[in-house]
């Protein structure tokens, strides 16, 4: 096997360039200077621009020698899993902002035994995500680690010029503001369950758990229709429901009673897990969902924004003025908010999916 | 001594995010949206955007155990150079496009025992430069790691709209170009060279050259006035002089002839180190001056530019019509290309500095 340690810096780079060329938004001109230079480079017409950056570390936040599904022969799958997943999780940010994604630098820490093939698998995923959804990969960094890979991506988004007051931001929550969701939740952590536990449910329901954590989808549909409908408020659900909840309410100074029973549980998990669905739906993180608060009225006009364009949301509460004060409370009003929850990252790794 | 374990994730955050405020280009707007969201955003006028990344693995390309120059009195001091260092990699590349920095990103994965006095160090030293340099620090993502600190940057910026054919670019070299290079080379290698041997030379020269190595400035003046001198062909040294005029002419088709009697070698080093001077000029990486090369007549207007703002220049040598043919020669015009030379960060640790 070919390692990046045997082709070299160098070598993989020109690798792994090919791999990305045509990935871009449709129609959008090509940019200025690609991948090879110090830095990569676009004409940039007046715009508000979105950036941000997320960053996988190895025995963290993915684990490259989890058993796959049956189904799932290839042995590069889990590259071009972690490809996918890597630049989900930045674009969810984007979706989160109601910005529409422009372009992409991808940071790789790889050990130098890493196999040449794995890091072009782990290119085509990311490849195979930025092409559907209209990203351009401009470059980035290549370099040795020793122990652990880390993959660090920005991404750079836009809303147009003068609509900066419309960016979906988290401290835009009232008091009185209905509380929603996009999709369903507990998903991914039942799919990272199914992949620990092979055996556990049904094949093909694995098979789609397993799926749904591998590769998350980034709501951008959801956020472009959220921002137009004139919501404010909103951000991805990645530690957990409960938990982002929490920073949403903290950000906007105010407090959200959620109703249990209203939980969009994944109806695939709640057959094959019937006794941790709920659990999994309120603290289970990674479902990449969109949590958004709005009033009443403008609620129902996202909704009927939302249903046109196929994305199923779910409203699970309300806003309250009681600062910081985030509870669960079941079909009888009785408070049953877990102790815990949530992912802090640097919290000693106890069974968090 | 706090760790970062211990105050958790957003504890840390919380106390980053006032070490960031008012860094930024001077006279600029603030931004929409700083950090604290699912991302930045901010309103752009019509540019020439101008993005790179780069990313520092510990044990790789930063060592916080070498030992200080006794000057250094601070235990916090490695902390602070290590901010400072990725912070100036990625304007050095902003530097070598003759672009204006505008904004950055931050992506730390460390280690949970890390002391949160550590990472504050580390935010004062990059928002030390990030303040010289204009450049504004938007947010960043902050998780955990299990064995080796990483920390990346990506830095945006721009050149104005229109400018784009002006961007100083690798693969415009041609034959018959002269080729130059900005201030002294050697010093950084030297800098290592001497933190990792104490009492190697004097204590006034040691404490000059691991300054150089731990705290290099990057050439944003000199990349400017390349920029409006007409020049067009430009790159930053980081992993070597001989190798980054390597991949130059590799991007431009065309060979090289460098002097080594004309390589600017530090005086210090020369002092110091009489015998691996010149060996550090030529192979030695991370000096982050900027190798550039023009015709003639651009070559003399670049001269008088960056004279007038004081940043020494030295014409080392011309690119020939030999593609991929790189040597140097010594006063008699004999071939004293070393064998090898540069950097690969996939390569075996083997003494480079």
């Amino acid at each position: 096997v070919r390692t990046v340690g045997d082709v070299g810096e160098f070598g993989l780079i020109d690798r792994l360039v090919p791999l990305l060329a045509g990935a871009g938004p449709e129609g959008a001109p090509p940019p200025l200077l690609g991948p090879g230079d110090d830095a990569a480079a676009w004409e940039q017409p007046a715009a508000v621009l979105v950036a941000s950056t997320d960053t996988l570390v190895e025995g963290i936040h993915f684990d490259l020698s989890l058993p796959r599904s049956p189904s799932d022969a290839g042995e590069l799958t889990p590259w071009e899993d972690l490809g996918w997943k890597a630049l989900a999780v930045n674009l969810s940010d984007l979706a989160a902002m109601g910005a529409e994604p422009a372009c992409a630098l991808v940071s790789l820490a790889l050990r130098p035994e890493t196999p040449v093939a794995g890091v072009e698998a782990l290119y085509r995923g990311m490849a195979s995500l930025a092409h559907r959804a209209g990203c351009r990969i401009l470059g980035g960094d290549t370099v040795g680690a020793r122990h652990e890979h880390v993959i660090g991506i920005t991404v750079v988004g836009t809303v147009p010029a003068g609509e900066g007051g419309t960016l979906l931001r988290r401290d835009r929550g009232r008091p009185g503001d209905r509380l929603a969701v996009t999709g369903v939740l507990g998903t991914s952590a039942a799919g990272l369950f199914a992949l620990q536990h092979p055996g556990s449910a049904s094949s093909e329901a694995e098979a789609a758990l397993a799926r749904a954590h591998l590769r998350p989808e980034p709501q951008l549909e959801a956020g472009r229709c959220l921002r137009r409908a004139g919501v404010r408020c909103a951000m991805d659900v990645s530690d957990g429901l409960l938990a982002d909840t929490a920073k949403l309410c903290a950000a906007s100074g105010v407090g959200a009673r959620v109703e249990a029973t209203r939980l969009p549980l994944d109806p695939v998990v709640r057959a094959a897990y019937p006794e941790r669905a709920l659990e999994w739906a309120a603290g289970g993180g990674e479902d990449y969902q969109l949590l958004f608060a709005a009033p009443s009225e403008v609620m129902a006009r996202a909704r009927l924004r939302l249903a046109a364009a196929g994305v199923p949301a779910t409203e699970i509460g309300g806003l309250t003025d009681r600062p910081g004060e985030v509870c669960l409370v079941d079909a009888v009003g009785r408070d049953v908010t877990p102790p815990t929850s949530g992912w802090d990252h640097f919290a000693r790794p106890a069974g968090h999916p």
